[in-house]
């Protein structure tokens, strides 16, 4: 019985339509990160599971695809595993016995294994993009996949604030290039929320708030309010820092309100310094239209950023997050390397792609590179088709041949679905005049040309 | 503890450099698919278990890297699982009941299925490539990873020979604009085989016959002698078989040699017939430097193959095949849509870059695309030296600047590590004049430039 062909669920194949268009969204990422001066690495699909394990969270860790032993793993593992004991002892316990590997779970933590692995060759600051499938074992649902793509960049081994203003350049550079011309970079930093944690006294429920401020585009000031309380929070101070994290106003002011209230917190201040600072830099380099904004309630749910985060979002379009990132300082650490303070960003390019669609950017409705198919009726004319084809490619052209001498119709028809724009006639009478015959497949308008006039003709379209 | 950084057995980090070497290659496989009316497809890393299963024969189904149920496939699955009874029954009974996903072990099995799911999108005849990571639970060793590259093309639809010629073009194109100038493109067709197992009256064990004369090169004629005795062919019958596989002449001789032996086998003739019009249709569009052979010991271990097989090898240095394909005839039968002729080909991107290696093919050093390094001293000329860097990376001109304003010395270290050609020096005394200080770093020459020199100076570099 034949196999069903769908995918597994949650995972996609993509049809040249839609990889053309991702295509332009990748390049351009690529282009513009090698035009700041990142260069390109790759990481293994594969990770052993102790190096993704405990990174992303207790939710994280059951996110994570885990790959089953290679080979016989099951009789050379027969003596360690005790049945039923072993089963007895949980999924957990029992995978570990079965399993060693697992798929990465984002390109971050990859990337951190990745320096302490390969210092000696780096020179630092080492700046890198990653262009890389990651893979989690969510519950899939619409504009959410278990196999989706990250694009990240990273510079590790400095702490200097230009980073940041390059990173804002970037998202910056690239959203406007794509065509997404009212979007909003929102920056804060890590050391003003916990600013916000000193001015309440609860330095230690830090993550807690950060975790509750994170969800006030979802949940709303109400929603941060009751679940601050709910995590043991007084009302009372839940009061005054929902005060102090709601004050609306120009990046500016909000820089002055802040300063006053934070007189005298270590980390608040510190903050206050660092968003300054990475404001005036931007200031210094304006290049696009970038909208950037000091967002008080932006807070990041991951545990190991420190110092400045970022979060792009789309104005007129209703749609979370298309890019993020941040400082970390120690991530490092955790492979035996600790002191290297790192910053950057992600773009989603899965979201990048809704908010294109939704906004009509893709104009182009091709399933294909070729400019011309070339059209021909049999065996006689097939040698001078093939020559025209082989010299058409060497301007280049991108150019095909119908494969089969096939009715006119039938091939006009293939170059019409397929979105080609010109079609190339060879017939014998062409062939004795040295004429050409071209059909603008759009306008329909058929035109007889010289080889040199031809070339010019086509490249011109 | 720290993790150790390390990748897992057979997989591997690629830095900067190797990246960028490996994207030239890639880059060129991709542009000139996309010449010749190939378009871009991707399918999912994960398949169901049962699309690839038993596509492989038995070994390839051991090297199949499975992934585990994702969540608490152990709780959820518990009642099905019945210990010790299910464990008896063996592996891979077991594991049938923890893993329903495998990682794709090629481009062909996912590209099948791929087209009978999306039949009713595609144009058919459908020409796509598809450039992605392939993963094999393989016994790690020197050149052989268990995760690696395939860059395919294929088209499906049509049984035109015109199909072959163009790969062939295809192979030449892309292997002489690598530098690889010494290669030959080894042709041969399955029916031809056919013919020799018809010719000794053993067409039962033609696939056999297949695997043996696959292995010429490995173990040659007298290895080829025993192996194919050693499968039950009378040793008067090997005899017969290797006097005509054996035959040495040109592309012509063999066929005028074959056509003779061939007499009256219906199989035989059929590939005789094909392998001179294939010949035939490259004669017409001659392009580059290929050496096309018709390779009488070219067999192709994969049983699919039904019509023109190819294989390419580097002439002067020692490697397997750098590219394979052939023609399939029932492909996506496997998964209900009989009946679809097929022709494809691969790429071994490790391949090819080890031998560009050899050849000493990667003459740059570069660890980066950046082309200048912008050097700045403190704080006060910063806001000069960012607006110089946003200038230049408008024009665009791949520029960083280092991040802190350490010594010269480290600063340049620091271009010179990765590669970067050109530094920019912003002085104050540069500023005050409107010039610009640039070193070439290779010569070491430093000239002063006002912009508009310096930027047809950094153009021409």
């Amino acid at each position: 019985m034949a196999q069903k062909p769908s995918t597994p669920s949650g995972t996609r194949d993509f049809l040249p339509e839609v990889m053309m268009r991702r295509e332009r969204i990748f390049q351009l990422i690529r282009a513009t990160f090698q035009k700041y001066g990142f260069a390109p690495i790759e990481t293994p699909a594969m990770e052993s599971l102790a190096v993704l394990t405990g990174k992303y969270g207790e939710e994280g860790d059951r996110l994570i695809f885990k790959i089953l032993n290679s080979g016989d793993f099951f009789s050379k593992r027969s003596k360690q595993i005790v049945f039923p004991e072993d089963v007895a002892k949980g999924e957990k316990h029992f995978s570990s016995l079965i399993s060693e590997k697992a798929l990465r779970y984002d390109l971050t933590v990859p990337f951190a294994r990745f320096v302490v692995a390969n210092q000696n060759e780096l020179s630092f600051p080492f700046k890198r993009y990653q262009i890389q499938p990651v893979w989690r074992a969510d519950r899939p649902q619409k504009g959410r996949y278990r196999e989706f793509y990250q694009c990240d960049g990273d510079v590790v081994g400095s702490d200097s604030l230009i980073l940041e203003s390059e990173f804002i350049a970037i998202f910056d550079e690239v959203i406007s290039a794509l065509g997404i011309s009212a979007f909003s970079i929102q920056v804060s930093n890590r050391k003003v929320l916990q600013g916000f944690a000193e001015y309440i006294g609860e330095i230690d429920k830090f993550q807690e708030m950060c975790v509750a401020i994170d969800k006030w585009d979802k949940i709303g000031e109400e929603g941060v309010n009751k679940e601050l309380i709910g995590r043991g929070i007084s009302e009372e101070k839940v009061v005054d820092l929902l005060s102090i994290v709601g004050f609306q106003g120009t990046n500016e002011e909000k820089l002055a309100f802040l300063k006053e209230k934070f007189t005298g917190l270590t980390e608040g201040m510190k903050g206050i310094a660092e968003m300054e600072e990475v404001l005036e830099l931007h200031q210094s380099m304006p290049q696009f239209s970038a909208q950037v904004d000091f967002e008080l309630t932006l807070a990041r749910g991951l545990d190991y950023y420190t110092g400045t985060i970022f979060e792009v979002k789309p104005l007129t379009v209703s749609m979370g997050s298309i890019g993020s990132g941040g400082r970390y300082d120690d991530l490092t650490g955790l492979f035996g390397k600790p002191g290297l303070s790192g910053v950057g960003i992600s773009f989603g390019a899965d979201r990048i792609y809704d908010v294109m669609e939704k906004l009509s950017l893709f104009q182009d409705e091709r399933d294909t590179y070729t400019q011309v198919l070339i059209i021909y009726f049999g065996k006689e004319t097939l040698p001078a088709a093939l020559r025209t084809l082989r010299d058409l490619r060497k301007i280049p052209i991108a150019t095909e041949i119908y494969p089969d001498p096939v009715k006119l119709k039938k091939q006009f028809s293939y170059a019409d679905k397929k979105g080609i724009p010109l079609a190339l006639i060879i017939g014998e009478e062409e062939i004795e005049k040295g004429l050409y015959q071209l059909k603008n497949l759009r306008t329909g308008e058929q035109t007889s040309y010289a080889w040199k006039d031809l070339i010019a003709k086509i490249l011109s379209i």
